[in-house]
């Protein structure tokens, strides 16, 4: 390779403009789906919030079904490398069990359940490759969730009167839940959220003697 | 009062043929609802789902956002008035929690989430008395599922170490996230799905020596 050529992974101003576009409707696009939602929201007024024409988000997004994908599909890959990393420590399952609804708090988005929401409705239409790679991932982690229970159950450490499938979703109810009625800038922390969170899953509500 | 008289209470055949159409628009609209999603759903479908014309569904309810509220206010009124009830009883905390868990999860809902998501989305816009009303009713239930959480915590039942808020809302998520995860028809049943949230919510995951 000669010392003239230009280094393949740098950017030029010209890509570098053009991820910051993109990345302008996608964190616009993230706003209009929070405040007015994913249903009510249109390509134009995804382009009107950024100052551009429509023809400039089609020329960087297929569609509106694109623009979801590409907001969740990385949160939803990141959450669930976080739980497979932490899932192979040497740790006892106790620990590995702190470590998972941290992991998934700490990742708070909240939209969370209106994209879920539309994912899934999106999903019983006709067969889409996007949201079918996304529903991919939200299962892998799901099952991941059931495997952390199911071995806590084998080494002694989780109740086994606990059914492992509806314990997983449950806890993933509850940690999910905060995209409802949680705010970063209320009475309570993110810390505090998870700390209790983490009690709650653990020990329950009730108090031990 | 003459014997000749009509019965005030006794509906007519035209009152009774009313109140079948206006129950049918209801369970119509709420099919589509959930197959659709509400944002998706025009008052167009369901009249052709309930083999009429739009102006019979205009008829009985002003617009969709009417239909939506006199699906899921009855619903949340009989839910807090069966904690409000539970609440009252002379039993030890442990077990009313026990009741309330169950309370919630027998109301079972598919369709809660994406209802909430609309309704809190409706709040946000201008002011509208019906979705007040609906509002108020969340909150008193909230409320109440705090009090209970704090009269735990008062008599020593409930781990102090919790926030009384978020404990209340944790519960309250792992609760509604069924409706997004369980179907009746599947390998759990209903009592099997509340046994296991019970378990879950009092002494959490931990296998207990």
């Amino acid at each position: 390779m000669s010392g003239a050529s230009k280094p393949r992974l740098r950017s030029s101003p010209r890509t570098s403009r053009a991820s910051t576009r993109r990345t302008q409707i996608l964190r616009r696009a993230g706003e209009l789906f929070d405040s007015h939602g994913v249903a009510e929201t249109s390509i134009e007024e995804i382009a009107a919030a950024v100052g551009v024409k429509r023809e400039a988000v089609y020329y960087y997004f297929t569609d509106k079904v694109e623009i979801l994908i590409e907001i969740i599909l990385p949160e939803s890959i990141s959450l669930d490398i976080g739980l497979k990393r932490l899932a192979e420590l040497e740790l006892p399952v106790r620990d590995k069990l702190v470590l998972a609804v941290e992991n998934h708090i700490y990742r708070f988005n909240p939209n969370y359940f209106e994209m879920v929401i539309t994912v899934r409705r999106l999903g019983r239409g006709k067969p889409d490759a996007r949201i079918a790679g996304l529903l991919d991932v939200w299962r892998a982690y799901q099952a991941r969730w059931i495997a952390l229970i199911r071995e806590g159950q084998a080494r002694g450490d989780i109740s086994e009167t606990l059914d492992p499938r509806i314990t997983a979703y449950a806890i993933l109810g509850m940690c999910n839940s905060p995209a409802i009625w949680f705010r970063p800038t209320g009475p309570n922390s993110l810390e505090n959220l998870a700390e209790n969170l983490v009690r709650l899953v653990l020990d329950g509500a009730l108090a031990r003697d």
